[in-house]
């Protein structure tokens, strides 16, 4: 084909092109894992696409793909700090496979994937990106199994519990009560945030209790304020764990902020909190991955406000990081 | 039918199935009052549903019906109080009964329907479900009608004094107007919190001032801060009134917040603040009665997020009775 | 109580109450079979609130209780043939119990739902309503199981086959194969209405060749005229089975007047074709049962155009089979 | 002011320039009926904004507004028959002035207008825009009175019959039974055109039969063929009747097409059928009025199909005036 | 990389994995054409992401991606004929590069563009995805330039005229006008099929006459029959002329099948005569070039009808090509 | 035309009656200039209906229609400050005329009507409601050119820096970068408030430094106390220079609070918020003109937010002025 071909013509068809350059959009920022030779990652992201586990009905599997679309919309250059963290690299993983029928296969798949990907990373973050919340207990489960001689801690962002039992098998309402009953984290290493209203049921209040799970509602998160309140939480982990992981279920977001997560409430949080916890967050290199999940980008605004909360956060979670920790991370292998 | 039948089915139909156990959603804790023998209710639930009496069409009539479908999103456990108030007793009374084209013989059915719940249940704390402002006047004018050698004082938060002159009968803009003009409140005793930009004609003002309605902008309350101006507020109507009325017109939340509320506007309060000024407002057994009203549940966001946040302000108010003042309810009698 | 409370109020609460009178609505001539003692319904209604199996994120798992909650807008009075149907006894048995995370066990669930459903009512018609296409294939082997002797024929009214393999397990792509190569059905008793454009790809087609499964586009169908083509189906049927199972999937139906199915697309049926389809139907005694699968009333627009399309297309099948064949029915045990 | 502030700037304010031409938009062909002395206007128009009579909550009180809009998207050329109708003269009178919460004086005021509308511009077709349908029997009264010697014959599109009883007083779902008791419309001089489904109840119909009412369904519409059923529907009205007045409840239509209109059903006309109606309809000098009722813009879809299907409508009904009956309708005077 | 780590991941990152086997999707099948070194593509696509030459405000310019993306939704097996095309070779040439400000050279790249696309690839059959109607100017200009001695005629299918006047430019109004005007395309070998209602002011009917512009009205097709007037048309055009350009202005269809394009009517075309005509144009190899224009992605209904549509469309006259005409095509050259 | 006719109609139209009284509406209050002979407005409003400029799509030039519709909700009293500010005169001078395809002549007619204005009412501030932000720069230059011996200094509330250079022609992304680089006004004396998160390039950052241009970022605003950052930003600028030009793009705020502003954003500043810097701004009678830009009201939620809260915001600032400088404001002539 001729070059003239394209002297007013530009290829897009249906594939991102990666530009470089002065300005890059974070869809140029972050790389498939399978395109750069590169084992050092700062970061690495997996999509975990399942929803099919959520107790009322849920296109949070959706999700990772919304996510990357959002990419372009985003820049590399972080006002707030004035720092452009383009130097942090990031890889996509892709998306673990999903059973279309078989949930505990999903649950194996992830649990297997996120094995893997500590193989083949060991220095590298992991973010990944959901699907409901029943993605974070193989998460973490393989993160335990992958360093079982290693304390693993949990900072949850979210307006529930998680504390279910497991009648109704592994659903968006039980993660942490698998993690603590199946003795992968101890109650008393989880700290949940953001806690408020008439949301959890009194048994869960009660589980809460009886495995010591810490709990801390949006209130005093307010009254103490947010960078005291997160150094204390790590701070206590810090003694008591090796690892942290950090997990973010979005409907910890008032809902007028964040419309399109399904179980979103008023009187939760409003994004710019959110952005600092995830600031804060950052400037412990114990904290070695995270997720976000419960995001149903069909249910979003035609803004797409969800959709777009979700990428400030994660990208405010790394550019801390970036500005924290860089060299630390590079050090440290879980 | 055999036993059987039901080993895999479960009856729903077009019922609610009342539950029991342990956890129980606010569906499972609000009764009809014509389930259950008892007369010493903590409080009682009325149902108003007219807005054809709205001066800009509105499907407010349509909001007790979302509102008790909301019920099921919510548990009877208040986390920011840590208090299961399962044990406040709610009864159900139903819907006022409406007549089509006769407006003014929808008022009348509603102050004689406020006259008989008095009559029957001269204890309970009574939680009025708008429908739009026009109904507060005969709400408010049935208590004093029942109760003729009380005072009567009102605590209004709302971005408008509705205080529109009568040429165009009872509407939702004329409640505090006829309570006062008919002597059945003195303006002196009405407190209207919330009030901001440029919504109340002046006219208005004029008759606020006129009739000595005491005004305390949104600004003023968020620089005495909410406990505060409740606590002044409070004082000074114990000593003057001896029944409060606690009326809540929803559009006194931002937009942003309260989609749909036809009159919401930008520059209103935040939810959290209102969730605040009903939980102090609990503190005070004077309180009597209250309502929410001009809800549109046809013009709420997908999300619901107006239908959920007076839900959530609902059971606010009541938690904080129920911590503040169980016992002192029983015991008063208006 | 006293009497007098409810001269101005009504009870409404959350429970529908049930009028009797010269008119009444769908809602209060479909009664809970567990209400009235009776055995000879000429129809029974089953909710089966699966979606969890969809292979794309559905929440037709919501549709039973969109579907009963549209019955307050229809009456009992079919217009076109100047019937009230209202003597057609139609009891609701509720919606089959679910698992959260064991689609298995579900399907498993519907079937024996399903056979204790005939265990209990053998000569009733059973509508039931998804829930997504996966659910037909329960159904219809539990009429097979019930009835070992006798052969099933399937009408399928869909855009797609529903004949994919079943290596991602059981899910709405699957229940016409499932049939198929269960023997629970042959191909070739199976009648497919409806199909056009680019939805199937060339392996589905294969398969439908392979097992000799009836194929009649839309296009055939309006060139044939749709009494003329209702007619030779059932002909052909007639004397090939002994029982007929009728499923609809409504994305059968043009996108413009089916909104809220997922898979709706243009250059489908519109409703008025779907209407005088399932009037046809309702001429043969032969059809004992009936599904409507795969509509999402959280897509569908706020005219509710999907969920009123679907009660439409409901009565119309329970008129019609009221007009033609009352008598003829309860002679009949499947 | 220097001219030559207007060299770079339009007037446009809150004011609709009406501009002249070749071309002229509908918005500039209609006038003022006070911009312009004349009284031999071919047509004028009334709106009507009352919808606080509507059985359930609507805001078809706003479409008069909503209305003329629109008419900034249409041109005064009919394509389909080629035709420049600018030169039919249409006055806008305003709007009928409404109260608030008298809704009995609502109707009266409408009755009141109407006479002089009469008064003033007797050989004026009058076109009315609802509101709701309990406009159309103070509208048709007034006629009455007005025409105290002449019979009076009804043409009604409409999915519902309108003859409920009164005890609710007169709305929505009343018109057509009160003109008929009121004597002021024979029942037998009533064609209710396009019922269909589920959507009259048994009562309404013996209410029909008893009155007399001529029911065709919208089936036996398109068995006839519309040209064939409005000539014989017109024939037997110009035998019986002096004036006949076409009433269009635009829930005739099916939801796809308008989804706007709050009672809009599945199975319902087509706009392209209910323009060909129109049009037909447009050749009967007899015909001396028309309403347009039940249009809720707030309840529209984002394309506003709804309102442009009524100007589509309302533009269609004049041009077939203008080309079959200019002259004609210049000597009479009803 | 490990391969292991890809044996519970899939590769997705933001770029469309190409698919092979026996079932692709419409995605896996239009290759970019510089990933496949090949000169005799049956059809090429070309993106031309411009509407800010719109008239009224339009976000057309964002369908080329939004059209790509739908292609995940269709396979390559048509079922209205039984057969699978995926032998037709269509290569995807990306999206014209357009200016932001300088609309006039917007249009010249268009041209430019088009000009190289004939160059290299002049057997293809060229369809090209707007943008506004603007774009079909420069695209027959360009094809008038490139066979200059060639004489071109359109088919244009639309319920506007486009003969606007240029005294602002090319707009979306006026692509007709400048065509004629500019002897690229004489008016008499021009046939414009779907024209009706109220949006062709005079002057534009009167330009059409002058230039002898061919007005087939909606009704007219509809009366005559698709195949019989397709034919017609066809066969005059094939005496007059050598090329004919097959522009869809979507605009042609009713507000109820494509609620995204912002000039879409009451009383327009349905999809199934538009999928109709688009097959019988399929017939004619003198058809050598099409383009589909108008649609916003931003204005179409949360269930996509409008992109659907599109792509159906798009799908059917390929398809109908490849049935028709594919060894024919390869032997022409334009 | 008899009096008699408008006893029961009023005129309404498709024109905005102005009425009078002791309240009247901001409709009511503002006046087009061509309807009352006066030189001395306090203010003068443009329209500027401009965005085919804007980088994406956008419809912002549908916003000064909007926006005027809106004046319908507020009134004239500010409820903040207690006062009534329609003695404030306040002309609405039209739009400016607009090419449709040369948007270099639109600037270009933007800046000769500016100039105009000036010229025609020199002591009036200037309001002018865009449109997208790429208006400012030609709407800065024309007070520039009328001005030549005066320096002029920005106050810019956004979240971009509309630094962007000119190869794509001057945009929505490029107003400073032309002001700074035409020396219409220095960087340095350009203030842009609000700037946070990843929405700003590194080019465009290394721009600003270039330039001087004063960045203040949102979290700097919120710990500095907002009356305190406005009160040293205007003491700077006062030294500096003798005019100061406020230009609000409307993406500055939260897109919980602007879902109809394309580009907005999480964490962004609130109403409330962006009210308060009005308020501030208007105490300083060296500011002469500002303007509002980006608002896309195709865009807005059906609640209208961010029509209304333009609406709002625009009040608050001349009743600011209003309050703080009337007087002064009428001896000042720029």
């Amino acid at each position: 084909m001729t070059e003239e071909l394209y002297e007013y013509i530009q290829k897009t068809s249906t594939v991102w092109v990666r530009e470089q350059g002065q300005d890059i959009k974070v869809k140029d920022w972050i790389v498939p894992v399978w395109e750069e030779a590169r084992e050092d990652w700062d970061a690495v992201l997996l999509g975990v696409p399942l929803s099919r586990s959520s107790i009322s009905a849920s296109a949070a599997s959706e999700f990772p793909k919304a996510f990357r679309k959002a990419w372009e919309l985003f820049t590399t250059y972080y006002f707030d700090e004035q720092v452009d963290f383009r130097g942090y690299k990031v890889g996509d993983l892709g998306d673990v496979k999903m059973h279309t029928t078989d949930i505990l296969k999903c649950h194996d798949n992830i649990e297997r994937a996120m094995k893997s990907v500590q193989q083949q990373f060991p220095a590298s973050f992991v973010a990944s990106i959901g699907g409901d919340h029943s993605i974070t207990a193989p998460l973490v489960r393989a993160i335990q199994r992958k360093n079982p001689d290693k304390t693993i801690g949990i900072v949850q962002l979210d307006t529930h519990l998680d504390l279910r039992d497991l009648s109704q098998g592994p659903t968006n309402g039980t993660p942490i009560r698998q993690l603590v009953e199946g003795n992968v984290v101890k109650g008393e290493n989880v700290y949940n945030i953001g806690l408020h209203g008439f949301y959890n049921a009194p048994s869960l209040i009660e589980a809460a209790h009886e495995h010591k799970v810490n709990m801390i509602s949006l209130k005093q998160l307010r009254s103490k304020g947010i960078a005291q309140q997160i150094q204390e939480v790590m701070e206590q982990l810090s003694k008591k764990v090796d690892i942290v992981y950090l997990t973010v279920d979005m409907d910890v977001l008032d809902i007028a902020y964040a419309p399109g997560v399904p179980a979103s409430t008023p009187g939760g949080m409003r994004t710019d909190e959110l952005f600092d916890i995830l600031f804060e967050m950052g400037k412990y290199p114990i904290v070695r991955a995270m997720d976000f999940v419960c995001i149903d980008p069909n249910r979003d605004n035609p803004a797409l406000s969800t959709v777009k909360a979700t990428t400030y956060a994660f990208l405010t979670a790394l550019a801390s990081r970036y500005i924290h920790q860089r060299k630390a991370v590079q050090q440290l292998s879980i």
